[in-house]
């Protein structure tokens, strides 16, 4: 049946969603949801229906996203037909009930999925599947060979490609913009694509973007990187994977990432990367709890780097209190200068050039940490970083001081002398979110002390940075009940870690995979 | 911060949905699918965000439900402020991890689904891990007590109230149609709310309106039934149970339907009703396709009625033919008329009078089927019936004939002279949807023929029926790959059930519960 176009000036979220009243809809014999097939001037597409009780009859509403793929105008005639729905939530289907998918049936899933076949509950339920079902490792490569598949891959024309990747939960890890220089100093490729913080207070697109724009075409990271060997830049508009970006809108409601480890290796491998180090920081407010966890996550990961042909190894890290001083983009972007330029804490420090020293190794240095030591305390990294800093478009020149950070500043001190005993990385995160991390770039916390520090009454324990009294006043709210950094005489003093009535709401596990 | 409202002229599907630029979403440091507590003239509610790249800033779209919520119009200020996850996310994230959920638990979720807190997203992950980990009692009964007290309930001031349901996945079951007017005929009250067909060719709300009006409100119901002791009414409308139709929007797309018990018994409880009769037709093409699975569904029902106070008996049907002959709305409402005037096929009459007589002795009455025969062969029913439709705005002398079927026919014969060996269900279903049921109320199906008997080459198999050349060329489209109804000379000659090779696509088992 022929309809009109009604161009609506919103978007689906990628996908594309259609229009029309339900008496449009009953005569076609479909409901909300069903699927349409659209041809406009010899281009057919499927489309997912929304009725509507107030929509005029014999017009068709489109959302952006459809409207520009046909390429219709206001008024445009279109004819609609009702399509069959599509193979694919047959095995989504399957899945539900417990069966295991083959990778033809993946592949149809995802090949929907980036077709935007599929609608948010219907990619809802196969996610949930997946997180209740578990997946095989069969499965687990079929996933990361499609989502490669359908999406852009970048051959740089050269070999090794080094990357790294850290699955994140631990506030202020800046070693990727400590590791990236290093490698590229030592004379190796690595092309590092990140992510922007979604739950955390800074992603290292977050923490880089303070320094210099991440935002790069793939055009103009292929030419930064043929040229100076590195880049440290946002990934998620690279098309790379796209499948992944359209799993992780589902996953982050509800704090779930069944897709761990093809998301992160359909990406690195998309990337052109063959050696990666992944950082597995582990602590009971970290993402990764328990060392067990840690190993076995390790043992996927390094099997399916074997099964897509990229050799990774795995680093399992002190994941119990944040990495350095510094939580939020412009902060950690000075601390991560300063380290470059000789003056980091021991723990960037050892954390930075022991995972670089792990991906000399893998491509055939000896004394890798040694090597990669060499590259700082040379300055050879820090010169690496201001090539990169002024191929991406910013400062070459520019000093840790140059960041801006926030004018409004609280500081919490110690109520009595003692020691470190508990710095908690999940209140330390959510105080930074309240002043306005990532999206405030000046925004952050520096902390005064580090666990099993000496401290007396009166010690600044942290300061925390913003731009405004109001979100300062968020913060100072959130503190009123929470206590972020406990001072005790000595370890074993304070036994409780948490107190549970009938009133308390378990706490909601909010991280997703820096990806 | 403020916004300035704009009204999008959209609905949501029931859900409070608000779209704001990427940018505003940024400032207020939310995404996509996070919540936003609106404030406007002293009134405070939750909605979802939508992000849309093309929104100007400062400008807070608002998709129908929110705005008639808040009664805004275009340009009213309205204050913008993050909100808290709801706390119900936490249990349905419980679900997906394996653990059972407390009543008090289960009742948040429900509050939320029925005040519109959470996203379709956040309601498929629910549906679907109710689907894969199951439910137990416990929870299956805080279900259904979390609909009914989110919902709205009939008192009708007696007792008892006599109430049937059928599970259904049987074309042509018009059982309720008889049923109704013989309870009622024989003194009892029984106030049927029913369903229409989502994926089958009709249902009993889609039936009964071929003859008159089932778009009744609560309270003309209240007043027919306390007129006359029965009416057949659409439930859809009547905010009894509200959650469900908010589940049943995820269930449909995956044809899951883990919520079968609450929301069967949780509008049957808001109904009032106290004596219910489950009817479970079982078949190899029907939803449930085992005695096994019929037995423990039964049981099922019996204890969850005990838990809410109702008193269930189930009865097991044939399930593997369509009931009767005809399928599709005025087809059957013809064939119900003329089964209350005495000259039904002997299957209708026997479920109907078999079911019937259940309830009757459900309520003390002795030799029930022998009853309900009496009220059918005395004219009784039937003069109920046209009481029944008088009272929902019907001509009451309507006569079968009255209800118009289609004048496009085409009839299908036999090719050789033998016995009907198998009628499937499901290609009779689907060739009723070709042709335009149920919205097209004129057409559908009469068979020539039922299991078992002989016929002879030429003879007439089935007629199609419909309103337009172009839905029976669809038909015939159909038929060219399909044998709805196969003879041969004696049961176990053909063997062969279904082939298959590396190209079939399994069937999609497309039945969800009539409701």
């Amino acid at each position: 049946m022929q309809y009109s176009v009604r161009l609506l000036d919103l978007e689906a979220g990628g996908k594309y969603i259609v229009v029309m009243c339900v008496d449009d809809a009953r005569t076609l014999g479909v409901i909300s949801n069903d699927r349409l097939m659209l041809n406009s001037n010899g281009t057919a597409v499927v489309a997912i229906l929304n009725t509507s009780e107030v929509f005029p009859r014999g017009v068709l509403g489109m959302y952006k996203e459809i409207g520009e793929y046909l390429d219709v105008e206001e008024g445009d005639p279109i004819d609609v037909e009702p399509a069959e729905r599509p193979e694919s939530l047959l095995h989504i289907r399957s899945k539900i009930m417990g069966e295991k998918l083959m990778p033809k049936h993946i592949d149809a899933i995802v090949e929907d999925v980036v077709q935007r076949h599929l609608s948010s509950i219907e990619l809802s339920s196969f996610v949930t599947a997946l997180q209740i079902h578990g997946t095989n490792m069969e499965e687990i490569e079929a996933l990361s060979r499609s989502m490669i598949k359908w999406g852009k891959t970048i051959d740089f024309g050269r070999t090794p490609i080094c990357d790294k990747h850290s699955i994140g939960g631990v506030p202020g890890d800046k070693t990727t913009m400590i590791v990236v220089p290093i490698i590229a100093a030592a004379g190796y490729t690595i092309p590092k694509s990140s992510s922007r913080a979604i739950t955390s207070p800074a992603g290292t697109a977050d923490r880089m973007e303070a320094i210099c724009p991440v935002n790069l075409r793939l055009d103009e990271i292929i030419e930064v990187v043929n040229d100076i060997g590195a880049c440290i830049v946002w990934g998620g508009a690279l098309d790379l994977a796209p499948a992944d970006d359209l799993f992780i809108q589902v996953e982050y409601p509800l704090s779930i990432d069944p897709l761990l480890l093809p998301s992160i290796m359909s990406k690195k491998k998309a990337m052109g990367s063959t050696h990666v180090v992944v950082d597995i920081p582990t602590g009971r407010e970290a993402k990764i709890k328990t060392m067990e966890e840690a190993q076995q996550l390790a043992i996927n990961f390094i099997e399916l780097g074997n099964r897509l042909e990229m050799k990774i190894r795995c680093a399992v890290t002190e994941g119990e209190q944040p990495i350095g001083y510094c939580i939020g983009p412009s902060l950690e972007a000075r601390e991560a200068l300063k380290t470059l330029a000789g003056s980091g804490p021991p723990d960037v420090v050892d954390k930075a050039t022991s995972i670089a020293g792990i991906l000399l190794e893998m491509v055939g240095e000896e004394n890798g940490q040694a090597r990669a030591m060499e590259m700082l305390t040379s300055g050879k990294a820090e010169a690496k970083m201001r090539e990169i800093i002024g191929a991406q478009g910013g400062d070459p020149d520019v000093k840790p001081e140059d960041l801006a950070v926030g004018d409004e500043r609280l500081d919490v001190r110690a109520v009595r002398d003692g020691r470190v005993l508990w710095l908690k990385n999940r209140s330390i995160a959510q105080i930074a979110r309240a002043v306005g991390t990532p999206n405030t770039k000046c925004a952050g916390i520096e902390l005064g002390v580090k666990l099993g520090d000496e401290v007396k009454e009166g010690d600044i324990l942290f300061s925390v940075y913003t731009d405004s009294l109001r979100k300062l006043g968020q913060a100072e709210e959130l503190l009123e009940n929470m206590e972020p950094i406990i001072v005790g005489n000595r370890i074993g003093e304070k036994m409780i870690m948490m107190k549970i009535s009938e009133s308390t709401t378990p706490g909601s596990e909010r991280y997703i995979i820096d990806r």
